[in-house]
């Protein structure tokens, strides 16, 4: 389980990360083991899909059992199979860096967290800040 | 303009008046005048459609332009128009206190707080409480 | 968590009290808490839209976080809310008995069971059955 | 008619193959003819997509009348072709072996078998392996 209190201090530590790097307006979503949204934050200005990607990105993660940055050779080895199963997703399945999976001292997944607004590996590197600022370990996918 | 930082401090005092009123497991979302997710957050064992329900709350206040109190009885005296429209808006129509419009100091619609996991009235006062608590005004409609 | 394991025994007592019962065709779902389907199983001659509607009673079960005879009254108290959750939730909340909590000795949720194919008393008859099968508790609504 | 019993054996048979070799958790979906789910079984830990994974493999070979290794090849030759059809079928068209018709002794068409979990070779040999042991015959696709 992911409580509140956890998902409300990854999102404003992922926050916190990209503002001390000047990046442009973030949207945070922290989900949990079942792809149910626990907290969320859209900085002012961010233009109008990224909470669709940023959850697209944790949801997709969850879906595959992987972070998100796994997704992206998949995609390019399996285009017609990525196709076909972003459909079955609703489309989330964003295969790009920035979906990170949230693991506890076990190993156990309890949820996932995604970031758009910036770079990928930006993105990314907000997620994991996030994540490790309430001691969890975070499993962006190789 | 709904600032993150405001929307933030609505989620707030919006769930420190339901655990003062030791209320279930409570989901607030706070809604740009747009309709987008600005800040959200769900209390640990909320049920599944506690997101979706407390969105469509705000967010059809937003589509009709009156908080979603004075949704219920233009749903009991035209219940056909109101079918039609629900299906227009995909949900985002829901004819119960708890989907309160968000005005500043001129009047000027600028969001709208959406809040489910109690009975209708409880719901509502945790909107409400949570707009007063920013000094704008909270309009829930008649 | 709701084992594999478990809830394909919850299936395998469903049957059995529907084949004692002498029942027509019946189709057995079970959730876990966060609505995805564990084990399934669709007697043969069952009507197209079974699945759906087994589905529907368990998912809507989770969805509010009370047994679907619980939604009985609710819909006939306020049928505009629920008609514009019912869109929200894509349907998957069915209002008439036969989608049961399920609980561990905790009373902690766990998952639901959804049952179709007789009438609604003896649908939810055979999910009861099914949990209390497993030293499960049932929790069927009020 | 693919009976109950013998998709419930289907799915045993599968996933007792998954276990033997060791693969992660493993989904099942096995289906009648007209594309209805019959049996199903998730495995503890499966991650969210699973189900429509299988589901979309088995879907997927009895929409076009092949098992889904075929539509490997087709999907490299006529991508756009295969776009569109994909969005046709909902996504229900996976183009990676593990949806696997299932013929009787005449060589009718009675249902299919999806597996996800894996990668796609074991996911095909789980659905053959449960295919066989009740003696009808696995028709992959080549």
């Amino acid at each position: 389980m992911l409580p509140l209190a956890t998902a409300q201090d990854i999102v404003g530590a992922a926050l916190e990360h990209a503002r001390t790097e000047q990046m442009p307006p973030m949207t945070v979503a922290v989900l949990d083991a079942s792809g149910q949204l626990v907290a969320f934050a859209r900085e002012d200005r961010s233009s109008l899909l990224r909470e669709r990607i940023a959850r697209g990105k944790a949801h997709g993660a969850l879906n595959m059992g992987f972070g998100s940055r796994a997704l992206v050779a998949r995609a390019a080895s399996h285009p017609h199979f990525f196709t076909a199963v972003t459909a079955l997703a609703d489309g989330n399945l964003v295969p790009v860096p920035g979906g990170v999976l949230v693991r506890d001292a076990d190993g156990e997944l309890i949820g996932a967290v995604g970031v758009s607004g910036s770079v990928p590996d930006a993105d990314e590197a907000c997620a994991i800040a996030g994540i490790e600022s309430v001691d969890l370990s975070a499993d962006p996918g190789e």
